[in-house]
């Protein structure tokens, strides 16, 4: 990378920022239009997004990538739909901009509210999947945000022609294309030097490895919204409905494994372990599950292999499960304290107290009573839609909607009141 | 700095990880009980503490420390005064971890709610003022929260006296004293180590000067919350009632001009410059002030000195004020956007539509419209305390009261459901 290739990108960032200002005091009907627009560009776009998807995937076999990125790299006729679908949804979501909070009335007189605002210029940093290219700006356009996509090498074209089709939506809306920046460098020193650039971008949000989490965050001057990985468990209290939990755990392990939401542990108390886990262990493993346990549950399931510490810290995003057996809640506390991830934490208990305890001490952004893990999601949830996970506590905790990427400004109002 | 220093800090940060988790669960009365014993603690420890803080003003002013900043580091009777006072005032604020977040039921029968809860561990990085290690620590406290303490080395024998204090508050409630850590080495290196342990540390505070806080942003793997200075202008816009805006200048920047809600810079609109600049500068210079102006101002207020680019976005904290005049509203708002710093900007003026633009425009953690920028903190605005004041829009923007100290998780409740 050279000065000049800094120089122009902190050109589009500057020029992102003020496009992203006229963003900010759209109207909502102005937003949606401009996503209705974007749904048209798709439809008309079809066939030149098709083959540059074709032309990365093709390069990507070449290259040796893994079939689970190919896969995710691959858009099809359903995955265009599929975007078009996510746009009309976004439009359907209400402004998040456009809610009131509450004033109070100081006792000299001023007025104080709080009024909701975009955060202003969104980088999202991804990796593979071409469908982020369109759903994560249609939530920073909704949410009146400017953004800068940053996506991998690997999904280049694909972007490049998605951006074709942004550009025209703003652009027919009368808004600056520069609103949704897609950017063409994927060189990794100018992704360095623009997480250097917090005075023209608000917020960083980096979907990928944990490798690549992890740079961002130690190479940041800007905020950073992110999650490393989701260790997700079930733990199955001494007095849990076992038909019910047995649920929970071929569900949350088992209905879509590769993702964050999916179960990686499960943490079983010893008085209820020799009538759970045989039937757990047959039932995970006629779903192809491989086991691992500690030394306790291989007293019950001896033909299991042996977890460690390494195990039982590990995102496996695959048919694989470790078990541990404790002797006690607190035990089981203690356990998701150590190994867990601050995503996802679920307990089967009848236990009232149980229960609120759970909720009240395990420390992870959802926690669950005797529901499946995999309903850790925005749209589950009730967002509406998602932009990310946070498994920080700062600005959003857990799954993330539209109001997670708006901040609130003070509103005082006066009639000459000084100090 | 060596291996084993680095060794021994991660063990105190993890102490106090632990520690936190008890603070995170203790209730209210628990929690006040801690902030009477640390009133008490100061009243008989005042004469340790005073002999202390003896001993680092000595040096301070062997070391030929600023006046500033040796008033700054200063601790008399009133002072301990006012720390305990600060105590019982943090006392008597509602709980945060109290507030009952609603519940939603969706469709599959799923109750999702939020829950409020501590952030955990919060690193607090500050220079000179001793009083920060009582506030700060009983604001992190009240919200639920552990916290590290790294003062300036200039203030070291007093941050320790009143370390000793919060040492035997909590032991004497029952709570393990690493709950309120206050870090015996002000070594730089060391602290950009910390800065890295952003396992244990959930987020980091940094109060001083720019220098600081700029170094705090660029080191560390940790959130960080900040505000890098407050550039607050007072925009007198042609609707402006003249007096008003006049007592809004004066209180604004003389009222105490060394404080980061002071006004900076005056925006006069060029229809009225001629009736309100020559009674302003008249006004501001019988309080010692010291005005700069840019080419149209000079024409109307010969005798001042030029301001250039560097100085409108200088924040004086001292009686210096920069004046600009301009054509239109939009060029009033495009120069704060320019100079402002996101703390506080305010309008005078009798206009409804324009005080609506104001509010709407104007990119600032606060926007007033006739009322004083000197009300732009925390107590003012009815938080209660203030912990700092954020201008980025990440977690909070503008004056941080307790609720910022606090993040939401979600909390699902079912009864075996699953996706």
């Amino acid at each position: 990378m050279n000065t000049q290739d800094l120089t122009a990108i902190k050109q589009q960032c500057e020029q992102t920022r003020k496009a992203a200002k006229a963003i900010a005091l759209a109207n909502p009907t102005q937003k949606n239009a401009i996503l209705f627009s974007m749904v048209k560009a798709l439809i008309e776009n079809k066939a030149t997004i098709l083959a540059a998807n074709e032309r990365d995937v093709e390069q990507a076999e070449k290259d040796g990538l893994s079939a689970a990125m190919i896969d995710r790299l691959t858009i099809n006729l359903t995955g265009i739909e599929q975007m078009q679908k996510a746009l009309a949804e976004v439009a359907e979501l209400p402004d998040p901009l456009s809610e009131v909070l509450p004033m109070t009335k100081r006792p000299n007189g001023i007025k104080v509210r709080k009024k909701r605002i975009p955060l202003g210029v969104i980088l999202m940093i991804y990796e593979s999947r071409p469908n982020v290219t369109v759903e994560a700006a249609a939530l920073a356009l909704k949410s009146g945000n400017g953004i800068i996509l940053r996506g991998g090498k690997e999904a280049f074209h694909s972007n490049q022609a998605i951006a074709t089709c942004w550009q025209k939506a703003l652009t027919d809306n009368g808004f600056h294309p520069a609103g949704i920046t897609v950017l063409a460098s994927t060189d990794r020193q100018l992704m360095n030097e623009l997480l250097k650039l917090d005075e023209l971008i608000d917020v960083v949000i980096p979907r990928g490895g944990e490798g690549l989490i992890r740079h961002v965050v130690a190479n940041s001057h800007i905020p950073v919204i992110k999650h490393y990985k989701g260790v997700c468990h079930l733990y199955v209290d001494e007095s849990a409905d076992l038909p019910l939990a047995l649920d929970l755990l071929i569900n949350g392990k088992t209905q879509r494994p590769g993702v964050c939401n999916a179960l990686e542990g499960l943490i079983v108390h010893q008085h209820i372990a020799s009538a759970f886990l045989p039937e757990a262990a047959s039932a995970l493993q006629a779903k192809g599950v491989k086991l691992y346990g500690c030394s306790k549950t291989r007293q019950l399931l001896p033909e299991i292999e042996a977890a460690d510490g390494d195990l039982f810290a590990k995102e496996f995003l695959a048919l694989e499960i470790s078990i541990v057996t404790v002797d006690s809640f607190d035990e089981a506390v203690e356990f998701i304290d150590q190994y867990g991830s601050g995503h996802t934490e679920v307990i089967a208990t009848q236990s009232q107290d149980n229960a609120e305890r759970f909720i009240n001490e395990v420390d992870a952004s959802v926690v669950m009573v005797n529901a499946s893990s995999r309903f850790s999601d925005g749209g589950e949830l009730g967002l509406g839609a998602e932009i990310g996970i946070s498994t920080s506590k700062i600005h959003a905790y857990g799954p993330m909607g539209l109001e997670s990427l708006t901040s609130q400004k003070f509103v005082v109002e006066g009639e000459g009141q000084i100090r």
